[in-house]
């Protein structure tokens, strides 16, 4: 089978996207022995100026979900962005893959040359083509915000490791 | 034209690696002005279990000359991991660019079959398809690795953004 557009996008993010319910997990089990609320997580940072927890997570959703849409050139959910707790989150990570997962492959295979473009605050869109917005943009933002939501829980303690990751 | 093996591997870790130059070049202007050694990153940990720095961006090279040499079924030359300063990193990952880029596009194109065998200690090695070997594990583990380093830096205060991590 040839690589696609489709094959090159969805099954990954498919698969990471699964893995972080299974660091949601562990992360809820590590506040349940130690006592304390999980939704403590969802404000966490690295840095003070830094996005917290519950943003990493949510931008990772809708990273997949916008790769999905844009390169599928398909209607998706929105979703307002007011998660409270743990479960909220994973309610949203099952809510993105089953936005994911519902994208018809012919529609994703094909996109190379379709034309995306990401608004951009105070100043003109980017603009890629569909295979450059897949290796350049989409890819890298959903890895980036879902090894920060990896980072923030084993910063704080929460025993997944690279397997976890890695989901193998 | 198609996505292909080459255009959905070796482009965007050539991006990425060029991106962490750069953050690289922040992390010593950003020593300079505080007037500490730059050396003091190399150690630097998120967590006192996890890798240190100069470890993620090792990984981080080794990732991406990995999928290269094992997608295009070539030789790539040998690292011993002595890098002892942020001078000898960007060798490294200039080093890794020239590497990656020297691997003939058509050694690539075609590999989604191809056996990929990654040793694993005490256990069976992972086997996969070149294709499952891409999306599920060369590309995250690299992106996972670049986004460590960039955590780090970002944590310790260097002032880079997102845009430093996508390269826009």
């Amino acid at each position: 089978m040839s690589i696609t557009m489709y094959s090159a996008s969805v099954p990954g993010l498919l698969k990471t996207l699964g893995n972080m319910l299974g660091w949601l997990d562990k992360a809820q089990a590590h506040a349940d022995a130690r006592k304390f609320d999980s939704k403590n997580y969802l404000q966490l940072r690295l840095a003070p100026d830094m996005l917290p927890f519950v943003k990493q997570v949510q931008i990772a959703c809708d990273s997949a979900k916008g790769c999905a849409r844009r390169l599928g050139g398909v209607e998706a959910p929105v979703h307002d962005d007011s998660e409270q707790s743990l479960d909220e989150l994973r309610r949203r990570i099952r809510e993105t893959v089953a936005f994911v997962e519902s994208v018809p492959a012919d529609r994703i295979v094909g996109s190379e040359e379709r034309a995306i473009e990401i608004p951009a605050r105070n100043r003109e869109p980017r603009r890629f083509s569909g295979e450059d917005y897949l290796r350049h943009f989409a890819l890298p933002t959903f890895y980036f915000h879902a090894t920060m939501t990896y980072a923030l829980l084993r910063h704080a303690g929460v025993e997944i490791g690279k397997a976890d990751f890695l989901g193998v």
